[in-house]
């Protein structure tokens, strides 16, 4: 694949803004950008956390947006969408991590877009260590357009596609997609529900929506905590349903498939089903994580045990 | 004062490290750090939320120490530290904000220390507009020593004032403390209570505790919305009395001063007061905020009321 090929180490032109807010790279079909992982980005394990690399997904697809001089007052609509009250919403994400990234590293996304059936359009990632170039994380998404008032799906407008599709790239999802269906989760099949969740101030983006980032931090509050200490989200696979507004009250459902809850803490891969749901009723995400014993890579790639765990 | 003097727009040297981890300047003294405001770090006002520029305070913190050759292991602990299970941890916080960046804007920070008293040291920061040189930001703190094991308060060993002496600057404070003392607030005086706060998991920091700038957010949760939605913190001033743990579960309390809480949409400047404690009984962070109504600046520098509020 043509993307898997380019990246070549400390090229001239990976000088010219080495963190700043990107550009254009290949013929103008993939945005590059490069993140310097902060100290408040890492969490207890001392490695990014998921929401920090879906942070840097968001900002890239944004400002490569921005940089094809497609911005237009909303977040990530174009000068045709504005004019129709249009806005992107995303129905389908998946992320593959390979690696987290720790403070001080600095990862290169890149990222571009493709058409996606009649009326979506397909946005891929790749993230590698800017060093040597590792592949740390994969992503793909699928987005549709919504009426801002009406808030209902709305077909892409021909005057939309003369805008964007000259950016499409004819290229497989970097990503196979997992099109298992997620099974229903409720109250009877969940291992955990976690009720009450509310938005915090700081959790609404700029149309006072909650930011489909945060969504990943309520389904891991219904996580059991023995998983989250020593386990690390390997894949990730979120369907996104509806919106959650300032007042929601949400409940997180998790269930672990095909494991004894008990002794998640020795189990080698871990899969969750999760769901979130509006107290008030109908769902917001429906989701899958995969998870793996967090030193399962570096026991791999080192060929020893890290002292924490020996 | 030095520290206000030596902005030039467009140094040669500011050239050298625009968005990286960042670098002394000034006789070694200072350390000087980029930040772009990136998307998720903006909130429902598109502006930098007040965390985040507290995170961005935080990482300069520790980049300064990283870079002078100091950080062993701990979140920022030198060497000396280290041999003897000491930490530095944060007793009082004064941040002062002018204007909050928005997206895409590329903001200076400027830190330094100085002695404070016989044991402990001084934080200053100042952050200026990289392009234009404006300070939107002066923040000033105190720092003492404690004993990772025994969470008692230490003095500063010499060996441990060997390390870190030389690096102390002869100034003021880059903020006039404030002295006022934080009147007692409880059940009865508080107008606001908010109680059931727990850590996320995504809120613990590489110790397992919540991280400093995660109370800021807290404090937000007992604060009304209609003033969030009409005012921006000016001011704050945060005393921190004890950690909070993974398993606290914590209440936040706000009282109004001198103001009519249900008239807070169309108030001028505000004045609240604030504590976080735990359920269990004992006081975690004891603040005093300082709002001013969202499009004061704007009106006072454009002379224009902006669309939103025509």
């Amino acid at each position: 694949q043509w993307m898997m090929l380019d990246w070549k180490p400390k090229r001239p032109d990976a000088i010219m803004d080495p963190f700043g807010i990107g550009r254009i790279v290949q013929d103008g079909l993939v945005f590059r950008q490069n993140f310097s992982i902060r100290s408040y980005e890492i969490g207890a394990d001392r490695t990014a956390s998921v929401e920090t690399l879906m942070n840097h997904l968001q900002e890239t697809a944004l400002n490569h947006v921005k940089t094809a001089g497609l911005l237009d007052g909303g977040f990530g609509s174009t000068p045709e969408m504005c004019k129709r009250n249009l806005i992107w919403v995303v129905s389908k994400m998946q992320v593959l991590v390979d690696r987290y990234p720790t403070w001080g590293d600095v990862v290169q996304v890149d990222t571009w877009v493709a058409a996606s059936g009649k009326n979506g359009m397909r946005r891929d990632w790749l993230v590698r260590d800017s060093q040597t170039g590792e592949i740390l994380t994969r992503a793909t998404s699928i987005w549709v357009m919504m009426n801002k008032e009406t808030r209902r799906l709305a077909k892409i407008p021909d005057e939309v596609r003369a805008e964007i599709s000259s950016y499409f790239v004819d290229s497989p999802p970097v990503v196979d997609e997992d099109s298992r269906k997620l099974p229903k989760l409720d109250d009877k099949s969940a291992d955990y529900i976690r009720s009450g969740l509310t938005p915090r101030w700081s959790d609404l983006d700029v149309n006072l929506h909650v930011n489909n980032v945060k969504y990943v931090g309520w389904i891991l509050e219904s996580a059991p905590v023995s998983l989250l200490e020593t386990h690390e989200i390997a894949a990730l696979t979120l369907e996104y349903r509806r919106e959650c507004l300032r007042d929601s009250v949400v409940q997180s459902l998790t269930s672990v498939l095909g494991n004894d809850v008990g002794s998640l803490a020795n189990a080698g891969f871990v899969e969750c089903q999760h769901l979130l749901r509006l107290e008030s009723g109908g769902e917001i995400l429906k989701a899958r994580t995969e998870w793996r014993p967090k030193y399962a890579k570096r026991i791999g790639s080192i060929g020893e045990l890290p002292a924490e765990s020996a």
